[in-house]
């Protein structure tokens, strides 16, 4: 007798390696595993060919554990299923969703390009020797600094995303006698959301600058004016978590007419069309996963159509995904304390991280699965909520989920937690960060050390002022 | 001609100044100002006394300052306030608002004592000398770890959230061969909001055990029988930001009869009643502030009453302010970079910080007031929006604000943000998190010095595995 018992977590990660849990007779033993996640002969979850419970051992908890196998194949699914289809095009990753020194260097060896939305991350990527030509340099408000740091480095593209911004980096350009290749960031009209996607007539994003109202038009003129930076094409970023093709499709075309336009207006022809990001993922059972070959075969398509009706030149095509090339490789390990049984009410069980290594829940609501990595052999009991250690009645991870009887002690492992998680872990309650480890065919590896107490103390400064110096009563 | 032009943000501090910018003539020049905030004859905006334009230039931006005298002020206000009715009565400052060495050391020198909710603020306490004995330790999942940290430290009392937790300190207690004082955290079923509260039946919380259902009950008796923890009293905590008295006074009333009830059937007579934190304060203007006089005798009352009608004596009273210490005390400084005018749909003036140095309007949407720092004497001329820096279009900091012009380089004071702001702070995007600075009477000294982006990389490993022992071809 085969079942499949373990519904709730059946996923499928980037490429084609499908999470299946059959379960052979009654006694629950796991037969049949796929490249990321198995279960062992002990009934412990294995992720990378590493039994989880004892990298919890090994590195205590709460541990972020990416596999750096399924991380190198979402990398490569992504450029051949774009390469098929378009031959002319780059992959780059956008690693806001995942930033460490070594995750750089990872993404180099893929062959991938790198997209830094800050001084924090171009510096990264450059500790990691990252190709500088290969880096393009994101932001709404890049700084003096940020800039000329880019400059410097000699990184491949400012993406340019207001005329302010277009100024200074012009001026700052001709002041380093240096020639910026920028891109400049355009917002189409179309916002496309996980499930839905609205097409807007009026355009307000604190991103890019809009095609309505000719203000695109007028920054196209004014960096062809320019003497310091040569415009290369344009970029759009309609997104995040988009489970759809139809919006990338939408903005394809209003992107290539607009490249149309310009040329027509201003002579000028783009060489580059840069889509952005915000491929979805699978968090839950109920996300689709994006079909990629049909998505840049639909991109594709619409680009060629356009490109033949405007009869312009195939422009290179970029894309930018950072959730999709980390998220579903990482899981997060987390340690059972209290359970605390409401009767009639809920069952909580919390464990040693939440908000502060994971804010994402807080911050959008986001749904995970999760997996008692230490009995994952056996079946789901009841219902209980997962609730984070802050002090913060936000703090929750995973509202109503079905788990095998949780009891102190044991670990839980949250899936799909590779993207934004790290990226955003704050010390909340001055809990010191995790650390992340990378596994990869059965090794496991320290890609970020946990923080320690003293880590977290490091920048205060205790002045003489407090002891000493004491306000005058006047001033209380 | 004296007008009130600024009454977007007219603002009261804890205690009893009141914020208002009169201004003489058609010129925009303030005569009149506060003990905290003031304008100089040069407009810009003063802090503690300090040019907060001349802050930005010395600590640079994005800036965290906080008024010491006015964190001091708000400490005495509460404890005179509340020893004024109820003279056995203890405040205790909740450090997860902001907890820093320099911090806990002004709450020692204030004579409060101190709320930890982790390891983390523990060790902060004791390594600024803070009394052991002063120190609460709550939080609804303390490790075995951090329990053994406590012990060993001697700290006044365990807030114990729930059974598990009091088995574990009643053991690790008996193996340190200490005797742990407790207090027991219990679920009064009076849930509280900023502008109402709510009293439920059924207690769904991730904190404390409830009194409905019998489960408190019960574990007083547990903890009454355990050899090495005693029991002092009980907790309750109704909320965050309340700005009415009401649910203070009602859950006051079941925590009296609870201890009513706990005397009966046990013996046992708590002497100490938490009544947790939650006061509101002022972010904006149509924010009521808590009249903490009323709050106090209003709370007193019923507490006295309750005692007569019970026949049971008066507890010591505890209280456990966070937000209300420092909230008002703080503001964070930015400098306006690209300044983004959609024209007929919205202007978005982007600062260099956002959601990494205050996550707060992306967690809670919460709103805040803002000054123009260099231009404090000008009227507001148009309505903008404060865009962050994240690339992240849910970084705002603030939607539609009326200010004056303003252009790349001014200054943006962002009002009342003392508390949950650096203690909540992340890397995200790789951003340094900003410094802090405590002014004080027109002296400045930092008590959090600025990230560097060497200290942002610090904890990354490059480990040999990534360029030297790349996957088998075959597990990709």
């Amino acid at each position: 007798m085969r079942q499949v018992v373990f519904a709730h977590f059946l996923t499928r990660l980037p490429g084609d390696a499908i999470i299946e849990f059959d379960i052979c007779g009654e006694d629950g033993r796991a037969v049949y595993h796929n490249d990321s996640i198995t279960i062992n002969s002990r009934g412990h979850l294995v992720f990378g060919g590493c039994d989880t419970v004892e990298l919890a051992r090994t590195y205590k908890t709460p541990l972020y554990v990416m596999d750096e196998v399924a991380i190198r194949r979402a990398a490569r699914h992504l450029r051949s299923a774009l390469e098929d289809v378009y031959p002319d095009a780059e992959v780059i990753y956008a690693s806001k969703a995942f930033c460490t020194v070594a995750m750089c260097r990872l993404v180099d060896e893929e062959g991938l390009s790198l997209d830094v939305s800050s001084g924090g991350e171009l510096y990264t990527a450059l500790v990691a020797g990252f190709p500088p030509e290969k880096i393009y340099f994101h932001g709404n408000n890049k700084s003096p600094e940020e800039i000329e740091m880019g400059l410097k480095a000699g990184i491949g593209r400012f993406m340019v995303d207001n005329l302010f911004e277009l100024e200074l980096i012009n001026q700052l350009a001709g002041r380093l006698k240096k020639k910026a290749d920028i891109i400049l960031r355009i917002t189409p009209g179309v916002e496309a959301h996980t499930h839905d996607y609205i097409r807007t007539g009026q355009i307000d994003s604190k991103f890019g600058i809009g095609i309505t109202g000719g203000q695109a038009q007028r920054a196209v003129e004014k960096a062809l004016a320019m003497d310091n930076v040569e415009l290369r094409g344009f970029h759009c970023h309609i997104g995040s978590q988009i489970q759809e093709i139809e919006p990338y499709v939408l903005s394809a075309g209003i992107m290539m007419d607009f490249i149309s336009d310009v040329r027509e207006s201003t002579g000028f022809t783009a060489s580059e069309l840069d889509l952005g990001g915000g491929i979805g993922i699978r968090y839950v059972e109920s996300d689709a996963r994006m079909d990629l070959p049909s998505l840049f075969a639909a991109i594709s398509k619409t680009i060629a159509d356009k490109a033949e009706r405007h009869g312009i030149p195939l422009p290179r095509l970029l894309i930018e995904p950072g959730r999709y090339i980390v998220g579903e490789a990482g899981i997060t390990l987390y340690t059972v304390g209290a359970v605390k049984d409401i009767p009639g009410v809920r069952t909580y069980v919390a464990v040693d991280g939440g908000m502060a290594d994971n804010p994402r829940v807080a911050l959008y609501r986001a749904q995970y699965e999760a997996v008692v990595a230490n009995k994952a052999n056996l079946r789901p009991t009841a219902v209980v909520s997962i609730a984070g250690k802050a002090c913060e009645s936000g703090d929750m991870l995973i509202w109503d989920i079905e788990l095998p009887r949780v009891e102190p002690g044991d670990i839980i492992a949250v899936l799909s937690t590779g993207a934004y998680t790290y990226s955003m872990a704050s010390n909340y309650n001055r809990f010191p960060r995790p650390a992340c480890v990378f596994v990869s065919e059965g090794e496991a590896y320290c890609v970020v050390e946990r923080e320690t107490y003293e880590d977290i103390i490091a920048k205060d400064r205790l002045p003489g002022a407090i002891g000493q110096a004491r306000p005058s009563a006047a001033a209380l």
